[in-house]
């Protein structure tokens, strides 16, 4: 089974490093894991580089049997854009996601944490941040979308009990994906043989 | 034609207001505006409230024949996260996506700006931020798996080319690309019909 492993560690200055050991606890679980693209190689000459990581990374989503996407949240309140995009394009494409965060707590606090909490809370009803606008209040840690995409298949993201010291690196919520992400395989395995 | 109009706008405290003023310009464009979820409504009392919105929202996307994106940083450098979901939804479902900024410059720029620009160069060529992480350095607005998925219909992101008044709120580029959508899809339908 191929696992597509989403997340921001392409930016890291060692992401061939990071990526070598994420595909290498796959290969532990007995999985292969499609490490994602961003400047490694030369693209045909007719196209962008830009456009050729795009399709190179929708290649190999596509290529995927699950996606384990690195939610941790990235330059912001949230996780990365590209990872969200890649999230919503498995979904659509019928495909198991499972995910981690390497920040713990929810959506909610974190947003007031970062930009501020609003004095009153709005007439909708809704928490607001300091920056005037709404903050979703459904215990999830980030918006919606991308949480309900986890929870599709089951399996809510793995967050941390403690807190991380490198964040950006640290491989035990990755491996506890992994883990869920054998079980749940196995499980539809055994559910489609008996059909 | 029926637009889906994903974007950050469900989180302003007038949202119902934004949504029927996005609404309004759809039609007067010839198309229907299906504006997303946030908390609008009592689901069905066995599945969550945050449940119902996701189901509500994907239902919603399946139904639109392209989407316009409002692609406005939210809360970060980056577009809202369950924008950049949607945009990935409807990629693989195969639906042309038009996007617009409120906010000009480019993501390199936007990063530096916001984050801090690292002194030296990565040894891999690529730029850094402070943060310590690479920045993507593509020329394009937001990441290049959200860019790319516009600049596949051959539809750029719509940004302004002087500084918005309100960003959260201006139309003058949403507006833009309802014109770009209703080109767009007349031209498509034109190629089908000769088909």
């Amino acid at each position: 089974m191929k696992l597509y492993l989403a997340g921001p560690d392409v930016f890291l200055p060692d992401a061939t490093k990071i990526g070598k050991i994420k595909q290498e606890l796959c290969a532990k679980h007995g999985f292969a894991g499609l490490f994602p693209l961003d400047n490694e190689f030369m693209p045909d000459t007719r196209v962008t580089l830009s456009k050729a990581i795009f399709d190179g990374n929708v290649a190999m989503l596509e290529d995927a049997d699950a996606v384990i996407a690195n939610l941790t949240p990235f330059r912001g309140v949230s996780a990365d854009v590209g990872t969200a995009f890649e999230v919503g394009y498995a979904f659509a494409r019928g495909k198991p996601i499972f995910g981690y965060s390497n920040v713990k707590g929810d959506y909610l606090a974190r947003v007031h944490q970062t930009i501020g909490k609003s004095v009153a809370m709005g007439e909708d009803g809704r928490p607001y941040a300091a920056d005037g606008q709404a903050v979703e209040n459904f215990g999830r840690f980030d918006n919606l979308m991308v949480a309900e995409a986890l929870l599709a298949n089951g399996s809510d993201v793995v967050k941390p009990e403690a807190d991380v010291a490198d964040v950006l690196r640290d491989m035990a919520a990755f491996e506890r994906c992994l883990q869920i992400a054998d079980a749940f395989l196995k499980r539809s395995r055994r559910v489609s043989a008996v059909r």
